[in-house]
């Protein structure tokens, strides 16, 4: 029988608010078996960015990760974010273990491509997630805390959003575990109508997601999430749920929950 | 017969300049069978906070980690000056795994006390380090590349000197290794004058650096680092250096070297 392992992916909304990441931690910390944590940077990044003075350069509505803006986000997703975190999950017993995609060369990308023209800077596609290594970590007993930063291998630190590395490392231990992929953010999961929490879709298929796509009805920040999500699903990883914290604890502890977005 | 490692403390100096941190690092990567690195933060500390508009505090000539501060010793050493060293690591081959003690619980401190009722802030004491953690990483193929920070295990991050990491560290490790402990600067080592190069004292024994220091010999700023060096030779390491980059390059090599200081 394979291990089984627990991926959870934990948003930036979450980690904002000192109150809700002690939540959350807490939730994590609970999680039985196996078990790794991919972040995201939070507000963070571009309160120390502003700053310093690095502006945000953006074209045509998506952000350019330049020289100085790379800089700031190694410094806080991997110091200050993913350092708070690991600190605070060994004070409830975890042993944590901090990483970058250079670390262990865990994670190699490429600087993505020009696109239309545009650069857009210090930004990393995944080429390769060293699964074995990830094992290895597993094996001796640590819990793995990724942030969204990869490499090219060249010595180039890449930023990379956190869904896609928490996706692409779930579908790379597809191999030796039972993976559970979990996206926790701030609501109860995919909704009709955003401003309606009771408007949750609480499950989800490839077709249904397609539909809802093409009647406008998943919202635009969604659609990448989903795509990441559905193609997880495609590639083997076993179950992939869209909740908020308090349905990821109930979940945990097999208790009723308030309703999620389960994909199948 | 013993695994031999070899750990190497490089300092602040080394790593502000571009080109000398480039060399260091093809120096390092070159260092034969399993290996350490413990690396100092450097000026861009300073900076950053300087940027950010913290103010470094001072009492009595010695500065205090404050809040702020010890966000911002986090995002440099842990996030940025850590990960560079890692990326330019692996493009050398080498896995170098970067780490705070916090990571895999690896270095347990305690906050300083008030010191004549002056409280320093968040420096911490180390009271614990966990070789067999640091062994296990090694056994699986990893370097690791520790930065000047440690926990507290109930969820802060704490600043330690570098010196004292590394001194800790290649002491802990005296357990299962044979450990060269090389303490790697700007200078050829300790000098009878820091303006005269020539004056490099190349061998110093215990009764011998005690002689130097009562007669003022020793400058105030190596004072700690060889109180440091010689404890870990008295805790079983078993050779202790202290040099710059030319020396330790040509050391690993076997070559003619232009002198250091060797502990005895």
């Amino acid at each position: 029988m394979k291990r089984e392992i627990t991926v959870v992916k934990v948003g930036g909304n979450v980690i904002d608010s000192q109150d809700a990441l002690l939540e959350f931690i807490s939730v994590f910390a609970r999680i039985p078996g196996e078990k790794l944590l991919v972040h995201g940077g939070g507000k963070v990044a571009t309160q120390i960015a502003s700053k310093l003075g690095v502006e945000s350069q953006m074209i045509e509505g998506r952000r350019v990760t330049g020289d100085e803006m790379i800089d700031v986000a190694v410094m806080t997703y991997a110091g200050l974010v993913n350092k708070k975190i690991v600190a605070l999950l060994q004070r409830e017993g975890i042993a944590a273990f901090g990483l970058t995609g250079a670390d262990g060369n865990s994670i190699l990308a490429e600087k993505r491509p020009l696109q239309d023209g545009i650069d857009y800077g210090w930004v990393g596609d995944i080429t390769r997630v060293n699964a074995g290594f990830i094992q290895q970590l597993l094996g001796i007993g640590f819990t793995p805390i990724f942030c969204a930063l990869t490499h090219d291998g060249a010595g180039q630190m890449l930023n990379t959003n956190a869904d896609t590395i928490a996706n692409e490392i779930a579908i790379a231990l597809t191999g030796h575990f039972e993976v559970k992929l979990n996206y926790c953010f701030e609501l109860p999961g995919v909704l009709q109508n955003v401003a309606e929490p009771k408007s949750l879709i609480k499950e989800m298929n490839f077709p249904g997601y397609q539909k809802l796509k093409k009647e406008g009805i998943v919202s635009q920040g969604m659609v990448p999430k989903l795509d990441n999500a559905f193609r997880a699903l495609s590639e083997g990883v076993n179950a992939v749920n869209i909740l908020n914290m308090d349905s990821l604890s109930q979940l945990i502890n097999n208790k009723n929950h308030d309703g999620y977005t389960r994909l199948y």
